[in-house]
C-alpha cells in the first residue's frame, strides 16, 4: 500500500472503486485464462497479489489493495488508494469480444480525498465509453456520500441467487478502532475484534494485517464470497464489508453486529437485488435513500445513514508538509 | 461565470473561497490603494467587478465570481467557481510588509467538485506558506462538509464587533429553488422570494442576476456588510449568506427565515466570535459541530444540518460529455 504523509497523520484512501463482469458461458472458464492473466490484470492498476485460496467454485486473491474473486464466467475486483481499476478493466476487455460479454458494472465510492486520484470516475467512463456502451449514474448527493455507477445499457437477467450487499463504514470508533490504530496488530487480534468467527465458521478465509495497520480479508464457501478491508486511520478511517451471501435470510442481524462492533460515525449501504433490514436504533438518522432498477436488470438500493455526535469536536490541525 | 457542461446540467461550483485580512492602521486606508489596484486584484482571480456601492466606511464590489468588500483597514474577499483567490492574495502581498498585517484568515468550503479545482487547499497553503508563517486547520470531517482555515499563528485581539456569520445552504427546495432555477429572472423576483426586505431597509443594496441563473448581493450600512450568492443548479444548488452584522442581537429569526425561504436539504453555519442559535426543528439534525479558539484571536464555531429525506429518490443519470 502506498501511504501519502499529508500533514496530521499518514492518510491512505480506503474508498474503492469496483468492477463486476459477467461473461457468456460460451467463453469457457475465466480461470482457465490462468494465474499469469489475472497478476497481470492487478499489476495493470499496480497492485500485487498477497495471496489466494480457492475452491471448486473460486479463486480469490488478496490484493496489496484490496480483492479480486474470479469464478467461471464472472470476476470482481476491488481496489482502493489511488490504484487505475480502469486499467485493469481495459486490460480484460482487450482479451474477450463485447459480445461475449453479458454485464460490466463499474463503480465507485465518494473518495475522502478525490483530488489525489489519477483519474475522476468521470474520466474513467469516457475511456470505458470508448470500448463498451453505457451509462453512468450516480446514487447520493455529490456533496454527500455517494457511488457512481456506469453499467452496459443492455437487458440482463441477473441469476436469482445474484445479490449483493456493501456496507461502507466511516470514522469508526470505540475500542476496536482503538485497537486497530495500534501498530503490529496480528491477525489472531483482528480476527477477535470483529467477532465474526461464528459466521465464518464454514468459510475459507485468508486473511492479513498490514504495516503499519490496515487489516484485508477474503472468505468463500462454494460459490458465496464475503470480503471486509479496515483502513483505521483516524482521519480517514473506513472499513467495507462486501459479500453475496443472502444476509436477511441466511445471516439476519449480522450488518448490525459489524455496526456495533465498529461503532462508526455514518454508513452506507449499497445492495444490489436484496434489501438490508436494520435494527432500530435510537440515534441512528437515515439520511437518504437512492433507489433504482438500472437497465442492465439489477435492483440498487443506496442509504447513507449518520450517528449524529452529541460531543463537540476540536478541529483538525494539519501540520508539516501538505500534499 | 464560467460553466462546465458536466454531463446532466450546466455545472457551477458555488463553493466559496474567502480571505480575510486585517492590516496595521500605520499603513493608511487600503481604499486608498485606488480603485486599478482592487481591479487589479480581483484581475489576478480571473474574476472582474461588475458594480460597485460605497458609504463613508466601505466599498463593496460585486464581482462576477461574487464579492470583494474594502474598508480603511481591513479587505473581505470571496470567490467561488474555479477562481484561484491564492494568485490575489499573492498580490495583495507583494503590496504591504509583513509587518504590517495584523491577521489573515484565508479559508475554503469543501467543493462539490473538488477534482475541477486547478489547486487543492493544500497547495494553496504551501504558497502561502512561502510568504506568511501559519497554521492550517480543518473544521468538519473530509468526507462531511467541512471548511479549511488558515491564520497566521499570531496573538491578536479582533475588536468586539469583529464577528462573522456564515450561512451555507445546500440542495434547495421549494418555491423558490424552483423559481431560481427558471432563466431570465429579474433582481424584483429574486428579491421578493428571498423576503428580506425589512431586514435590508437600512442598508444600500447592490444585486445581480446572472445568464442563465444565478444571483448574487451585496449589502452595506455603515461599516456592516451583507453578501449572498445563489447557485440554484438542481444538482449543485448552493446559497451562501454571510454577514458581520451581529444577527443575535439585532436580527434574531433571520437565520430562520432563510432556511424557511430556501428549504435546503443540509446547510452549515460558521461563526466567528459569535454563536448563532437556531429556532428548534422536528426534522432538523445537527450532524456534528466543530469548536475552536484559533491562535489569531477568533473564535470559531462550525456546525453540520441535515434535514433527513423522508422520500425515496431516484440516482442522477449522467448522460452525454463527461468531464
Amino acid at each position: 500500500m502506498t501511504y501519502t504523509s499529508w500533514g496530521w497523520e499518514l492518510f491512505f484512501e480506503g474508498s474503492e472503486k469496483k468492477v463486476e463482469v459477467i461473461v457468456k458461458p460460451e467463453i469457457g472458464s475465466l480461470r482457465d485464462f490462468g494465474k499469469d492473466f489475472w497478476k497481470d490484470m492487478v499489476a495493470r492498476c499496480n497492485a500485487t497479489i498477497l495471496s489466494e485460496v480457492s475452491n471448486e467454485k473460486c479463486d480469490a486473491y488478496l490484493l496489496s489493495e484490496s480483492s479480486l474473486f474470479v469464478w467461471d464466467h464472472s470476476f470482481l475486483m476491488i481496489t482502493c488508494g489511488s490504484t487505475m481499476l480502469i486499467n485493469s478493466v481495459q486490460h480484460f476487455l482487450g482479451r474477450v469480444r463485447r459480445d461475449e460479454i453479458e454485464s460490466i458494472i463499474y463503480q465507485r465510492k465518494n473518495e475522502y480525498g478525490p483530488w489525489l486520484q489519477k483519474t475522476s470516475f468521470a474520466q474513467d467512463v469516457e475511456r470505458l465509453q470508448t470500448m463498451v456502451d453505457g451509462v453512468s449514474t450516480r446514487f447520493g448527493y455529490l456533496d454527500e456520500h455517494h457511488t457512481y455507477m456506469f453499467h452496459l445499457d443492455k437487458d440482463f437477467k441477473p441469476k436469482t441467487n445474484d445479490t449483493t450487499t456493501e456496507v461502507l463504514m466511516y470514522h469508526i470508533q470505540g475500542s476496536a478502532a482503538e485497537t486497530l490504530r495500534c501498530q503490529n496488530q496480528t491477525i489472531d487480534s483482528v480476527r477477535k475484534f470483529m467477532n465474526l468467527e461464528d459466521f465464518f465458521s464454514d468459510f475459507q478465509v485468508d486473511d492479513f494485517c498490514f504495516d503499519p495497520c490496515g487489516y484485508s480479508l477474503n472468505a468463500i464457501k462454494d460459490d458465496k464470497y464475503v470480503t471486509i478491508h479496515v483502513t483505521p486511520q483516524e482521519q480517514s478511517s473506513y472499513v467495507s464489508f462486501e459479500t453475496n451471501v443472502n444476509l436477511q435470510q441466511d445471516y439476519p442481524g449480522l450488518v448490525d453486529r459489524l455496526l456495533e462492533t465498529f461503532q462508526p460515525f455514518s454508513f452506507d449501504v449499497v445492495d444490489f437485488n436484496t434489501k438490508t433490514e436494520l435494527a432500530p436504533s435510537g440515534k441512528m438518522v437515515k439520511i437518504n435513500n437512492f433507489q433504482d432498477r438500472l437497465s442492465c436488470g439489477y435492483d440498487v438500493n443506496f442509504s447513507h445513514f449518520i450517528v449524529p455526535l452529541d460531543r463537540i469536536e476540536k478541529p483538525t490541525t494539519i501540520k508539516g508538509n501538505i500534499l
